[in-house]
């Protein structure tokens, strides 16, 4: 086992399995890509351990409270660490995050997407420390998001060759 | 000719030309930048075969049908494929496709972004196979886009060296 | 100094310094992330010469003009080259402009999105010329952005080895 295994052991976390998607809902892409020596990771969504959609459903913060958007960025985090772990076998090939773009579906006059997205920021800087897991972010808000989820979280990272 | 071109022949799809853009409008950047092995590939959206926006416009669903809006999807991927063409001078230099950002003028309430987006996935698929053709997606609801198109899409590639 | 450096002085322009977030906002991450030979740049917003967030704040076009915007957007670039700056050491080591991605906070019938961010790529053309600065760009409409700023702007740049 690896240092981010043992790590994510040692926080007591356990990745989601692959998303089932909603009944007929057809999604003809990868859910991580890698191309050279980067893996491009697609928008993901917060994720429950059976592998369906989880968490609180709804727009930011009518819906959903900010403390409960944290932890959906943070489901989400999750959910990209197992597809990561599934594509590239073993997260210690992971060298540096990079781009890392967050989406909160967002009522008009909400304007606190940074606190929702460090949901997600604060977990990857947790389990790969603050020199492997520094990025760049944005954390803005849209219109809407698909399935009802609250976060959408699209990311990339550079891979040991 | 290339394989791809050969493909395109027999699927009987037409590139359009570069596009006219509105009156007045000043678009000071490149509809593609080759930056190393990428090619970065701008924000399109749909065009007609005149080189003009091309296809339904408005909000998606209550001014575009999802069913509309695939085909806008899919018509935004050719004017894609056109500029590529342009800018590469042969499609058969793209080794594979990497992010794939798909963005949707959305009501509030619209939450199937990916099933108007697999307008756009279905013709990459279809054009370059599932080896080149596989990429990292997301799919999801901006509150206005520009000229009222329904579709914006935004790419990219990776190129033979 | 180099020549952008030299560019900037002709030019009279002054680049802000490091943002001083509102009270109470953790920002975990780098406004600028370097993989390899690309500076991967985080979401910025429009800064003031303090170091404050600057300009009118807003939704565009009912509370912040088009004019506004254009400006907004423009000191939006001028925050992104100082924490470029900062974090390369000398803008010279810049070799190629790449993906820009233009947000501008958007009632739902405003589409003049290219005309907004305009405000970034004139001067970044006007600061780094044609070949250099030319880049791939999407603008397009959020449904709000953090801190009520008009204009958010990522984009990503490739340096010199």
């Amino acid at each position: 086992m690896g240092t981010i295994d043992d790590r994510l052991d040692a926080l007591g976390i356990e990745l989601p399995p692959p998303l089932a998607p909603p009944p007929g809902v057809v999604l003809p892409f990868a859910m991580v890509r890698v191309v050279g020596d980067r893996a491009i990771v697609s928008g993901h969504g917060p994720q429950a351990l059976d592998g369906s959609i989880g968490g609180a459903l709804g727009r930011v913060p009518d819906e959903v409270s900010v403390e409960q958007a944290y932890e959906s960025a943070r489901l989400t985090g999750l959910s990209i660490l197992g597809d990561l772990q599934r594509t590239l076998g073993d997260l210690d090939r992971i060298t540096a995050w990079g781009r890392v773009f967050g989406m909160v579906w967002s009522a008009p006059d909400f304007h606190a997407q940074p606190s929702v997205i460090n949901g997600f920021s604060d977990l990857i800087l947790d389990v790969f420390g603050h020199e492997v897991g520094a990025h760049a972010r944005s954390a803005v808000g849209l219109a809407s998001l698909p399935f009802r989820i609250p976060v959408e979280i699209e990311c990339e990272v550079a891979l040991r060759r």
